[in-house]
């Protein structure tokens, strides 16, 4: 198939280029680079930066909200399936005053806005594979299905978009644009496919391993840092892993490589025209304080409780539907455990330049949701 | 009270203006006037323009994306409720290519999210009441319920925000908003109504008669005009009425004056800190096809069906919940009927330049919501 890439840049979106070449896929690459920028803008640097430009893998420079430049992609290429990986990801960056709020849901509804309106026009619709996340459910009090509710409400039945509670303005970009793709799919015939992604962790690929130039990047930072990429360079370092309130919030996660597995499931797999598929993809459910343990029981590294900078219910239910992806053939995930933790903070303990990021990895979190900051 | 209405320009924040006024509140008014802008650029010309500047009431020429100026604004006025009209209200001017849906969406989200950054950084929070619209609900199998559904799912219960189905990006901006102010009130506090409102008519309120230099606007273009507006201006023209489809399709509908009085009632009895309220604003339930026969029977004006330019529902259920204004003491709501019928159709066929409308009212609708036009 030939799958367009937007967003190669990233953590996932770099591995995933080689991960469908080999797989046997003509890949297009596109990326605006713009999260090296708001690294500058924000003082953060990755432990590992991905370097596209340098590696010389052909890509487009270009932003996922050009409307014009997605539709002569898709025709001059002949696009099957587009994966869009282009947006902000952080949830602390949308918190942090309206400037960056208003970036994050500028870039990422009107950048699916534009693929929904090139995809419309192109003369082959290709089908859209969009990655969504798990924060637009929040933690409700219901079993968490995979995008759809059926509901029996005084005597009637239908079949609904299963309702979001988003927990940050970034969390909340992802629910416009599950919104905008699910009317796009009814009103223009589209195809797509919304991952809602668990948290993501991990190092390596078989493509991109972590002792190659190839790797991808890794950012322990609290704007772009997910928790057990956060911990385990905290570990590495020799500071406290820091573990937000009371850690027993629950969340859903993901090997990298599974996450690579994912989408190309989902790419290989198209849904009928017309259809809004949702998957929930995630492989395991651990809680904040789990992690820590099995990080501390693995390497002996220290964890402190701090005050939670995020409005987050401390105590809910976590029941998740997540069988789609498996009846599509994920098999054997990488769970997380001791041996992938120990392995983890192996590698990143030999790190050059580790030494030179310990002030970084000991700074308590800046950003908070709370008003009067 | 002290009320800032942003979006004092258009057909309802007009007259809401002087309507709040004589019940005694201080009025501030706010508008970037792009409306006109918009006319211009879609060739579209109202029956009757608003003429705020040459009325010399005192308004600010400003954006509802400049969170700055509204933050001014809050603090230097001590506002302590802002009814926030300042959208693009349109479905069909949404549908017409991607630039008028990234322009519907980046001011409508944009604007949004910049006045609750604003509210979230005043220095008395002001209670923000926000014009919805009953198209986030889209037509489904389940009675629509006031903004939430108590919903009881595999033996867990929860109440959740009322799914969506919106059947534009114009109304597709509309369910961002509630999704980004209920997380508002939600991580910050804020107190906010969001105004679900069905579609408005009429062309008089008692501050603002049809006769006096400072009604308000009237649109009957497919773009701007609303199917009881559109459908008497062609019944006063002498043109067919033009019936979108069976006809059958059913929405809420709410006279001009009982909008204002909703408003009203919303700004004088505010949520509780950190409440996401929602109202349903509507008085009554009718098809196309029953409005066309009221005014059919009224004044003999005849009326066709063609193609429904609309992906929509033509069969539907359409049960609705709209107790809450009522309990908060909306009575005697003025209801649509052949009197009003008759009223209208006398008074738009006094307006000296009808005729010069004539061809416009004939036209056929030019947007469509279908891939290929």
């Amino acid at each position: 198939m030939k799958i367009l890439i937007i967003g190669s840049d990233g953590y996932i979106g770099w591995p995933l280029g080689f991960h469908l070449e080999a797989a046997g896929h003509d890949v297009y690459r596109m990326d605006n680079l713009i999260k090296r920028q708001h690294e500058k803008l924000l003082g953060v640097r990755p432990l590992l930066p991905v370097n596209l430009v340098d590696r010389e893998v052909p890509y487009s420079q270009a932003s996922a909200t050009n409307c014009d430049y997605l539709l002569k992609m898709f025709d001059v290429w002949e696009i099957d399936v587009v994966v869009h990986l282009g947006e902000m990801p952080s949830a602390p960056l949308s918190q942090i005053d309206f400037s960056w709020a208003k970036w994050t849901q500028e870039n990422n509804i009107l950048g699916t806005l534009a693929l929904i309106w090139a995809a419309i026009g192109a003369d082959k619709t290709p089908h859209i594979v969009k990655l969504g996340t798990m924060g637009e459910y929040g933690t409700p009090n219901i079993p968490i299905e995979e995008g759809w509710l059926n509901v029996c409400h005084k005597g009637y039945n239908d079949r609904v978009l299963f309702p979001k509670k988003p927990g940050s303005f970034y969390h909340a970009s992802k629910v416009a644009d599950s919104t905008n793709l699910e009317f796009a799919c009814r009103a223009y015939g589209l195809r797509v496919t919304d991952l809602n992604q668990g948290v993501v962790w991990g190092t390596s690929t078989p493509q991109c391993p972590f002792d190659s130039p190839r790797r991808t990047s890794f950012h322990y930072d609290e704007v772009f840092g997910t928790v057990i990429n956060r911990f385990t360079a905290q570990a590495a370092a020799g500071v406290p892993m820091t573990v937000y309130g009371s850690g027993l919030q629950t969340r859903g996660f993901i090997h990298l490589v599974d996450s690579l597995r994912c989408i190309q499931i989902a790419c290989e797999n198209p849904p009928a025209e017309g259809e809004f598929r949702v998957f929930n993809q995630l492989t395991e459910l651990l809680s904040v304080g789990q992690i820590a343990e099995v990080i501390h029981s693995a390497t002996g590294a220290l964890y402190e409780k701090i005050e939670d900078p995020r409005v987050e219910d401390q105590r809910h239910l976590y029941k998740v539907a997540y069988e789609g992806l498996q009846l599509l053939g994920l098999d054997r995930p990488q769970l997380f455990g001791e041996g992938h933790a120990q392995n983890i903070v192996a590698k990143l303990v030999q790190l050059a330049d580790l030494k030179s990021h310990h002030a970084a990895l000991a700074a308590p979190p800046k950003v908070t949701w709370r008003k009067g900051k």
